[in-house]
């Protein structure tokens, strides 16, 4: 079986990606549509060996379209995908969205592959930092149940979108050459700063990025109980996210026995070299479709033996937005 | 009174800072003897109007010192700090030589003033990392004591010393121009990356930064059942740490109770503007006296109403150096 598909916001950087994945994976295609905004339309894409027209996003562009992979925006989302699913097609949904919606499952291919059949016309693709953060927790989480997660981000202006990356670029020149840094879109310098992530605070003091982390993690992993505090940061680096992650278990877990289970796990690789001083990196995880783990340890402020901290990193415009989405697809 | 002092490490980047805070507070000097490493004898360096001669560090240099403010490393303070006290001389150490060593002061003045008269001698300054924490978090546990801490930092490559700061301008103008990146005395690139803490892992799996975080921050506060955990990353800023802290209090504490504590705090700033999405910045940090305090929230994954997360920054060159040490002096 092949697909009749469409990208839903093709230009942006998760577009790209999806391209790029979709080329890798030799994901069966019966013919792929570039959808976009008006000013992008008319514009060419390489897509194995070709230059795919990019046409303008509109209510009817879904005609014969079976599968469409959207990143365009959470209201783009919100006005274009019921019609994508009226006109038939599967929609696997990178933005927010849809995620939280009751009946819309929300998948991690190595965590709940078991929801994608309950879809009615909508799959959701969780947050990038959720699906860094997921991909590792969860089979720790299946061995021993947690209880608690505390975890800080480290995040890549890529999370941004494509004008992130731009914007640090542009900063970092200025500072190279003395100049005077000139914000763009983010609120305050990104060169040679860091910041307390971009999204607005919600009433219970979290910003939108950290409650999205707690609440889709215990959707994702049908934990209502699970207990989540998340603190999400933005870093000056173009690509992939990290994640200090210290969990509290409900029994005791080993360091041995962490790393044992994490050795094992689908969609991730252990990078922990001590002697060396080597540990998972956004340069080394940018481009790959492992989330790197390490720094896997007991957590000495649980006496208990019920703690371990790591620490991680994934591409979040590969792993935690368009690979997890194809791989969503290739579920279907 | 006037004290006959000397800087050991005069030239390095707290060496400087040194130089800074005592014009800046006209902390009262009779004398001041600037001492260094052989290759930097002969030097000149401007203090309050004059030029102050580098002269080369020896075992006789401390004749008629009667205060030594110490930051040229951990083997050189072992080596000079006993000849400095044997002539005579109070020996402020930046250094971790003695930071751990019993009947030896460790000091961070907002906290533990009144172990400074206990010294021998020498008196220690802890750790960066560890007084940028210890500020905010201790008039916390004085109000309510603290069970655990779970801490995540954003290291500025300054902790390292100047060459940090020089590595990472060096590695921005060759991102900047398309060249490659060089490393030099960082093990791994810090443009465009973060990575865990350059210290060596110890048996328990911490790094010793972090290490120094969990016991240096145990008897600051003289509570050796204070649970710490830390993890310690090194990000791509000039100078100012940043550190994601999560408390859990031995019984409930409100937001609102943290936030009025906080606000009377010695050494604190509050920085949280929910609506602006302006918090504590690491360009905002750079050069200040007080710690900035922001993100206070109270931690949704403890429903008992024990848990506090917050974000803090500070210069870890002033505060978490120069300054405190020079805090410490006054209060001689």
């Amino acid at each position: 079986m092949a697909w009749r598909a469409a990208i839903m916001g093709a230009t942006g950087a998760v577009g790209q990606e999806f391209l790029k994945v979709l080329q890798e994976r030799r994901f069966p295609l019966a013919s792929l549509k570039l959808l976009a905004s008006g000013r992008s339309a008319g514009k060419k894409l390489p897509f194995a060996g070709e230059e795919l027209p990019v046409e303008e996003l509109t209510a009817s562009s879904f005609r014969g379209v079976e599968l469409v992979l959207a990143s365009a925006g959470g209201s783009i989302s919100k006005k274009f995908a019921p019609a994508a699913v009226a006109a038939g097609a599967v929609v696997v949904d990178n933005t927010s969205a849809f995620r939280m919606v009751d009946g819309v499952p929300l998948v991690v291919p190595e965590v709940n592959p078991q929801d994608i059949k309950l879809h009615k016309g909508i799959i959701a693709n969780p947050n990038c930092s959720t699906i860094v953060m997921n991909v590792p927790v969860w089979p720790l989480h299946k061995a021993v149940a947690i209880r608690r997660i505390v975890v800080s981000t480290y995040q890549a202006v890529s999370g941004a979108g494509a004008w992130g990356m731009w914007e640090l670029t542009e900063q970092m020149k200025a500072f190279a050459a003395g100049e005077p840094i000139r914000k763009n879109k983010f609120p305050h310098p990104i060169v040679d700063n860091i910041f307390s992530h971009n999204s607005a605070i919600a009433d219970n003091g979290y910003n939108e990025e950290e409650n999205k982390m707690v609440n889709e993690t215990r959707k994702i992993f049908h934990c209502a109980e699970l207990l989540v505090t998340a603190t999400c940061v933005r870093v000056p680096v173009m690509r992939a996210h990290s994640e200090a992650i210290n969990l509290q278990f409900t029994a005791p877990v080993s360091e041995q026995q962490a790393r044992e289970i994490l050795s094992e796990a689908a969609g991730v690789r252990i990078v922990d070299d001590r002697a060396s001083n080597h540990f998972p990196m956004p340069l080394e995880a940018s481009g790959q479709d492992d989330v790197l783990v390490g720094r896997i340890r007991q957590d000495i402020s649980q006496p208990d033996g019920c703690g371990i901290d790591m620490f991680v990193c994934g591409d979040q415009i590969r792993k935690g937005a368009a690979l997890n989405a194809v791989q969503i697809a290739e579920m279907l």
